[in-house]
């Protein structure tokens, strides 16, 4: 598990070099299709750590949000999104990320999560307590008494539909409060104990995959809307509370 | 004008290092009313603020939005927002700021916005161009061909009432995309031409003032839905463009 380990933080720190030179860098507000900064960005990234990953594990299967599929009857799967939090990387805020994950089969065995900006990297190994490098907070989920008590964060309200937005915010008013933006990063900061419950709907697998090992292995858990494992083949619907006592009401109040 | 800019950084100074120490400190999901580290940071860090700015300027008066006004009657007043973006700053979001401005009777004259986890300052004096301390980006709003085009950003859904969410809806159908959370810090994104539009209702005094010479000095404009500059008497609702020629057809869509 080590040279896993030390191939997705490798795979990280040259997707962090590739993301920092666009970083503010003069987005312009026109778009400019392929030839947009954040798109650069992406694909310069996604390229360099293929390139990193494939170098040390030619017989593991890549897969990334901007090239597809690699090597698919790999059993183990590097599954790769270099920027996480679009909006918030074209809008100069620390607050996006770079996903590293490995799966088995359909399970996360393995997640990065990396702020190139900050240099805030959370990494999660399945049965192992997730370790976190920045200047501030140290990794592990907190307790929280209840829903009432609890803070829940959302990246966006126009990531869900009317039904979604309906079954949400019947969580929402349990909740003690709503905070808006994240992405990913917001995952990291549930594995810090500083946010206690995310349902998000929409999530691909390479948006996902990296969380699951860095929430569980801070103390907390994520499955999907309905209770089951993240998997692959799912609807995408995420929920990660921080605490495991607030899975069943968070997960009673997003039952249809 | 040397020695203000330098008292309003030292107060800035001062409010990082009181404010640092509680940044994902464990804050607990309870409420623990004004113990609560969030109110023990901010508490402090107003305190101290006070303290360096009344040893260097006794006859200037002082508004924070802890400790209430001293000295009603001198006409040059600071005004200061220990932590702006409170959610923020409880869920290990960097970013929220510490906002220290000086008002020549209603009208703002220097404006500190400071992030005391990224070490980001941005420093606005009326009539200059705006400084910015960070590693990434600088100062300056950018062009922007018209709404279409603009990035528009908000704190949150929830700070808007019921007739301000029809307003606000209008804007924002009109624009190309709308980012989440920011606070302040939005508005320094706007100042180093990473957002092009953010329109708020409910801006108090300490919540607005350090942020009119940071974007004017960067080349963009605040007012009120109105368009008339912004007054510690006025209704709080703000609106923050890049691009000046923007201000027309966003004042158009507010107006009710």
């Amino acid at each position: 598990m080590q040279a896993l380990i030390a191939a997705a933080e490798a795979a990280a720190d040259v997707a962090a070099a590739a993301v920092r030179p666009f970083y503010r860098a003069g987005v312009s507000a026109d778009l400019k299709g392929d030839a947009s900064p954040v798109t650069v960005a992406d694909r310069t990234a996604e390229l360099a750590m293929r390139a990193v990953l494939a170098q040390r594990f030619p017989e593991h299967g890549i897969l990334g949000e901007e090239f597809g599929l690699d090597r698919p009857d790999a059993r183990l799967r590097w599954v790769l999104d270099p920027i996480d939090g679009t909006r918030a990387f074209i809008t100069g805020r620390p607050t996006f990320g770079t996903l590293v994950a490995l799966l088995d089969g359909p399970t996360p065995i393995l997640g990065v999560i990396d702020q190139p900006i900050t240099g805030e990297r959370w990494v999660g190994t399945a049965g192992q307590p997730t370790r976190f490098r920045g200047a501030h907070g140290r990794a592990g989920c907190r307790p929280c008494a209840g829903l009432a008590q609890a803070e829940l964060s959302c990246t966006a309200p126009e990531i869900f539909t009317a039904e979604q937005t309906i079954v949400w915010q019947r969580l929402a008013a349990a909740t003690r409060r709503t905070s808006w933006g994240g992405d990913c990063y917001a995952y990291g900061l549930l594995a810090l104990g500083a946010i206690d419950v995310i349902a998000e709907p929409g999530l691909k697998v390479w948006d996902w995959a990296a969380l699951v090992p860095v929430i569980e292995g801070a103390g907390g858990r994520m499955t999907d809307w309905r209770g089951r494992p993240m998997h692959p083949d799912g609807d995408g619907c995420a929920l990660a509370v921080g605490d495991p006592a607030l899975l069943p009401p968070a997960l009673a109040l997003l039952a249809a």
